[in-house]
């Protein structure tokens, strides 16, 4: 393991990925002091627009690689499909928090799973599909209808395929691409909720409030704070945070998406992980007394951690596509708090921004 | 008069001066958007680390400041010692906002004086000061303890000497250097308190809550929110600011300080504005929707203003010099809300961050 040290403000964060996440990490280290060097394949990036070094590389450039990782205080990754193979390549030369070991995880759904029941906690019915002829055994331990989804790669609702009740089976593992895969039971659940952790390398724990999610067509579109759930369900997904985080030996920010489930079920259900910043948490920049951002800066940068208070209520809706379109009447609206990042193009299915709106902690 | 155009988001907002507001003004335009592009004398500075492009040029580089001003969408400052030839030689060529008579106003504490009086607003007893001779007659009219401030480039109590009774006043004059000055009645106020005003370039005005301020060796150490003031005298601090923005057709986010006074004086006298954001209300990072720096971005791109309104008392401290080698302390104390400049050289009497506490709202 790479040694736990801590990062000065003066020091530099190294940010693989310049995405939106990038950007909004980039923005937090800077409200501390620290410096942001990101390393992303792109010549133009959100994430470069505000930080102090861009290198534009591939994933696997060694040279590259290891000169950023060498110009750095310590790796951290706004992107969950960075390669693992680099990640361990940069571990070997710097720290890389959060580990390795969590993008690995969090890259196969069959090892998420897997990990999820050996640490006891309850998910959707699965089974490995590897081939044509696994789906119809898969399908006799999930049931219809079914989610085929492949197990590495998929984000978004994409790398995903249904199968219902008298489709044809082999239809779901072509649209998925012929490639490994999990099938998993189409779980009639009650609501889905995200809950953060942020874990430091000294081994503080800490959650935010639990966020409830609303999907279209596969991306999430809306979060709302506090989740309509009873105080016991929003404990029960805050340890279930806290256990995987613990389990990893995780540093940083830790999102895990969950299902609650009606009666007759486990009453959550583990869907994923994502080892960064999460979308469902962006709320916490406005609402919140420390944002994600910042805790994930402190968390891998080896600081205490700050408070996740949050002190007002939040519903923020991801501006997608040419929802972006309509910043003008956004940015007129005085209940609306509008972040974008910053893209120059907009196209179909593309985050550009995000709204949160607040309203008063008692009116809920 | 430059045009009053809309800058949307992908646009670049010219930032002249690199310091620590430049820094915070890049990290809000990023927010919405938008680019920014600083211009400072220095190689290195705390905006250009969080900032798209930086040009290093003099204020007297006339190819720097054109090719500046033909490659961002406007210009505003966050370093009220901008050249006054400098900004109308960027006027001519884009907008600058806010309005370069802002900062001529501002920069010379007669004209400043002068334009209060204009408005039928207090000021301390004052008389100009423009060679050795002339500080009797001055004493005649502000009598003793008077003190003695430069016309021109004086912050943070530098250009300053105070007259006490007894005292040589040629001593003061040697003091500030033989230059162009006011002497000004040395006013026992019961407290120091700041107004901010916002002003977009549709003529919309918002003000923030009062702050209460506490400086130590002529520098601001503490602010606090709410200022421990009645609600009639929030009321006349807040339309002072308006009325001073309105006078100077002002775009952007004005700061104006005020000396509280004993009955038996007028109730509020204007001690001096400050056109840019302003030390005295960065609590607005964390205790308001939207902060000062976000409102200033959004008024001079042409954008209406965001929400002002504040969502916890709060209390500001500056870290000074060594004070900032306590950020390890701070860092872990969870009622500190930590920000950092990112300088790399600790200096007595230099701002190296500050600190926000935030309390519910209802503790007063």
């Amino acid at each position: 393991m790479a040694d736990r040290r801590l990062v000065p403000p003066g020091g530099t964060i190294g940010i693989l990925g310049g995405g939106q996440l990038g950007r909004m990490l980039s923005s937090a280290a800077a409200e501390l002091g620290l410096r942001t060097h990101v390393y992303c394949p792109e010549a133009e990036s959100p994430a470069s627009q505000v930080s102090a070094a861009t290198t534009q590389g591939t994933w696997q450039d060694e040279n590259a690689l290891a000169a950023f990782a060498a110009s750095v205080d310590v790796i951290t990754y706004e992107f969950e499909n960075v390669p693992s193979a680099t990640a361990r390549f940069l571990a070997d030369r710097n720290a890389v928090y959060p580990p390795p070991r969590a993008l690995e995880v969090s890259q196969d759904r069959l090892f998420e799973k897997s990990l999820m029941v050996e640490l006891g906690l309850s998910v959707p019915p699965f089974a490995a599909v590897n081939g044509e002829s696994d789906i119809y055994s898969a399908i006799g331990r999930t049931g219809r209808p079914a989610v085929l989804k492949t197990r590495r790669l998929g984000y978004d609702g994409k790398g995903q395929a249904i199968i219902r009740p008298g489709e044809e089976p082999r239809l779901a593992w072509r649209t998925v691409g012929e490639v490994p895969s999990i099938l998993e039971s189409f779980v009639a659940f009650e609501r889905e909720i995200s809950v953060l952790t942020v874990r430091s390398t000294s081994g503080q724990a800490l959650t935010y409030d639990i966020a409830e999610n609303r999907h279209r067509q596969g991306i999430l579109a809306v979060t709302a704070v506090p989740a309509a759930i009873d105080p016991e369900t929003a404990e029960a997904a805050a340890s279930i945070g806290t256990r995987i985080a613990e389990a990893l030996d995780y540093v940083g920010v830790l999102a895990v998406e969950l299902f609650v489930c009606a009666p007759g079920m486990p009453r959550l259900l583990v869907n994923e992980i994502a080892p960064r910043v999460h979308n469902t948490f962006h709320w916490t920049q406005d609402a919140a007394e420390a944002s994600q951002f910042e805790q994930h800066i402190r968390a891998v940068a080896g600081w205490p951690l700050a408070s996740t208070r949050r002190h007002s209520n939040v519903e923020m809706t991801n501006l997608i596509g040419a929802d972006a379109e309509r910043w003008q009447a956004l940015a007129a609206d005085p209940t609306a708090r509008l972040h974008l990042y910053g893209k120059r193009e907009v196209r179909a299915g593309r985050k550009m921004g995000h709204v949160n709106r607040l309203s008063p902690l008692n009116k809920t």
